[in-house]
């Protein structure tokens, strides 16, 4: 039976296409090595007909697929589960940029097309696509958009949702929706282009994208500042926004703990600002020089005066600016190299967040003594990266182990108190599914239910992923972990 | 049975917001006239609690449903048709602004709330609510998510649907979701949010919205260009957006027989350049007022010495100003004035424009001489009203009915070829629901007809809106034109 459906692949594809076996094995497991899976075979489709052409074999034969780019993903929506029936399908042989409009101001390009080489194909027209990640090399647009990714500079930008004029798709039975648009205004009808953003490969497979762009900024600039609490920073984002608007697109805070790893483990690198509760890191962004320096330093004189910020340094070169940077990016690193931790990636209302976090600062001790909980996020965006690690000391995974499952809770009840969500930019996938179900109200979870059953009524696309088959039998990670 | 209906309607919302006979006859008829049907009733329901039991009811009872608000659409979309068996549900008594968040830069309202009210709310707290419609003084907030109203800023700012964080919805079978977020990342499950948004009261109705707020501009420009072509005014687009990037709020097109026909019936208005074939209304908003007006007039000087620009006039004061928004205002007026004309909404990438444009003068002669078209609109997003005005001297009526079908069928087929759009920002409602069932690919309508079978299974939505009933007997609008 399975022989025959890879005979069938095989004379779809050819026989290179078509892997089995060990060939199988880096599409089997995500890179955090959370997930760890069993594949039937890996199909790599070359164009949008033979993705189709493969959607439509597996729906006569009920092979599940799972949609996979550069499995980069930090929730495990892109590995097949552990039965060995799913076939993975990956999509990095679609990788042509198709377009470049500039006067239009869009490009359309292919699934697999890593996230860098958009940025690089708009760049060589003098234009910007400002979607930005740390998996840039890796990641592919297809995923960006399966998953609605955010980034670093979603304050100005948007999500990967808001950067997509139009898609194309392959449904779940196999046909190809044409929705390549590279229109602002559309209104013939519901929002498809939306459903599938964000969907995560469970309504249908996106082959293409039509993407948004805009003129490169002429001149960036960058700066930390101090700010003695939550309340503060909540304050110079005010102030920032309404001095700079649009030009300001980055907004990032970093907690006293998570600047402290840094120093740990990365001693090497100067930190203006050791001892202050909060770091910003902003970044304002120029269509013309003139005269854009001296408004981002006079508004951050404005907020010194103001009391907002203690003290403030401005880069004055493009190194110094990716020093600043550095200290921002490396917070994860540092994380990685002090040991296990537990990483929540929530969303408030920006205005409920220095609420949230004294509420944490008070209740988390009582419930887990010695945690550290290591803040940083894009403070711009409401998105906070709200990690917990173990205290210093003792055997970190014994630790999480056994205090996990009531941290996620209390935090993510915290959260959902607020109006916030427990799951802002990573997605669902298989983490998260579980979660879910109990914690979207039952009205969207029927409605999300009917939806899937009404696009994908076989059942086929990453079952479980997003919604999980069967509430009562949530699929954990493969480590406890 | 339709009594005993009536009866439980009253005893759920008391009598007096259960309107029958001629004091429906208001909520019957589009306000362009060439819709008129015949209610059952019009139920006005003063919160979301009542507008779920009234939903209920009507799917016990099998009764169609029409959502209504400011009834200010161009499509036909909010009135009932001449059954007399549907239920008018007006949204106008739910009107709260239920909060205002200035550091989150939100605000939730009631679907029922007039536009002009939701922007003076946000002005209050000197925050800028950016969707702005000729019709801001009666439309409502709801009926502009339904339908995804575009305007005149959209460039900057985006359609509805960007300026909309969360909704409140009623389903069809007359549950409550509460989507009321105020995040700018969530991505926990399936964007419900964008389906019901342009859905156009057909998958649920809309009844309170948690809206995206900005600084409000510390300053503002408005300036004047003539052109000599279309690719030089797309040229001045291109420039303007990379000089001036999101400080660039409204770039609004008007061609030559537009302004003529203004010149014609307000004699009165100045014209600054009546000879250009085009002139662009560019506005242009700061955050602070330092060399803002500098970068303004250096970008305009610019397209001068380039050769994109005749000549231009920047306002020099609020007055000025005022004027030249009069202009472009006063368009839809003169041509209807001038008398009968037939309305296109089209969109197209905006480097297409140039092209479609050559192609209609070089086409259009010959299938209706001396027509003359009125082009104008929101050159920025690609999206035109290209109207087509009866030529003079003619009677326009017998005129118009003899070519109506044609000349649609020519400029919506030209707009197509160019991987455009037939409605860019009016919708579809009754109006162009039998053109969306032969213009859109039958992928696209199919997808979108099981999404409607799933989400409103009893078909008692605003029935054969958006989506004919049976796309071999389309409605047809009451007067010839």
């Amino acid at each position: 039976m399975a022989g025959a459906f890879l005979d069938e692949l095989r004379a779809l594809l050819g026989q290179p296409q078509v892997l089995v076996g060990v060939d199988c094995e880096p599409h089997e497991r995500d890179w955090r090595g959370r997930f760890r899976g069993r594949a039937l075979a890996v199909a790599r489709p070359g164009d949008t007909e033979e993705v189709a052409s493969v959607v439509r074999l597996c729906a006569a034969r009920g092979v599940p697929i799972v949609a996979q780019g550069g499995n980069t993903g930090l929730v495990g929506g892109s590995v097949p589960d552990d039965s060995g029936t799913w076939l993975v399908l990956d999509t990095r042989r679609l990788r042509r940029v198709r377009n470049v409009d500039a006067d239009n101001l869009t490009m359309t390009v292919e699934a697999g097309c890593v996230l860098q080489a958009v940025q690089e194909a708009a760049a060589a027209q003098g234009l910007l696509f400002p979607l930005g990640l740390a998996s840039d090399g890796s990641c592919t647009i297809g995923g960006n958009l399966a998953t609605n990714a955010g980034g670093t500079q979603v304050l100005r930008y948007g999500n990967a949702r808001e950067l997509c004029l139009g898609i194309e798709v392959v449904t779940a039975t196999g046909e190809i929706w044409d929705g390549l648009s590279g229109l602002r205004k559309d209104n013939t009808g519901y929002d498809l282009r939306d459903l599938f953003i964000g969907s995560e490969g469970t309504l249908g497979i996106i082959t293409a994208a039509t993407l948004r762009l805009f003129p490169a900024p002429a001149t960036r600039f960058t700066a930390l500042a101090a700010c003695d609490g939550a309340e503060a920073a909540v304050g110079l984002l005010r102030l920032a926004r309404s001095r700079l608007d649009a030009e300001l697109t980055a907004f990032e805070l970093m907690g006293r703990h998570a600047l402290s790893l840094v120093a740990r483990h990365f001693p090497e690198w100067p930190q203006p600002f050791p001892e202050a509760a909060f770091a910003v890191l902003l970044e304002a962004s120029a269509a013309t020089s003139e005269g854009a320096r001296e408004r981002f330093e006079a508004m951050l004189g404005q907020a010194i005066g103001d009391g907002l910020v203690g003290d403030a340094v401005v880069a004055s070169s493009h190194a110094q600016s990716r020093e600043l940077w550095r200290l921002r990016e490396a917070i994860p690193l540092a994380q990685a190299r002090e040991g296990l931790n537990i990483k929540h990636d929530i969303a408030l209302p920006v205005s409920a967040i220095p609420g949230f976090l004294r509420d944490m600062e008070a209740s988390l001790p009582a419930l887990a003594p010695g945690l550290r909980p290591v803040v940083f996020g894009h403070l711009g965006d409401g998105n906070l990266h709200f990690n917990l690690q173990a205290p210093e000391g003792v055997d970190a995974a014994g630790f999480l182990r056994q205090h996990e499952a009531a941290l996620n809770r209390h935090v993510h009840d915290a959260v959902m108190a607020r109006g916030g969500s427990f799951s802002a930019e990573h997605g669902i996938g298989a983490l998260k599914a579980a979660e879910l179900a109990t914690r979207k109200s039952p009205v969207a979870f029927g409605l999300m239910r009917v939806l899937k059953q009404a696009l994908d009524p076989q059942g086929l696309l990453n079952p479980g992923r997003v919604l999980v088959t069967d509430p009562g039998v949530p699929e954990t990670p493969t480590p406890p972990l």
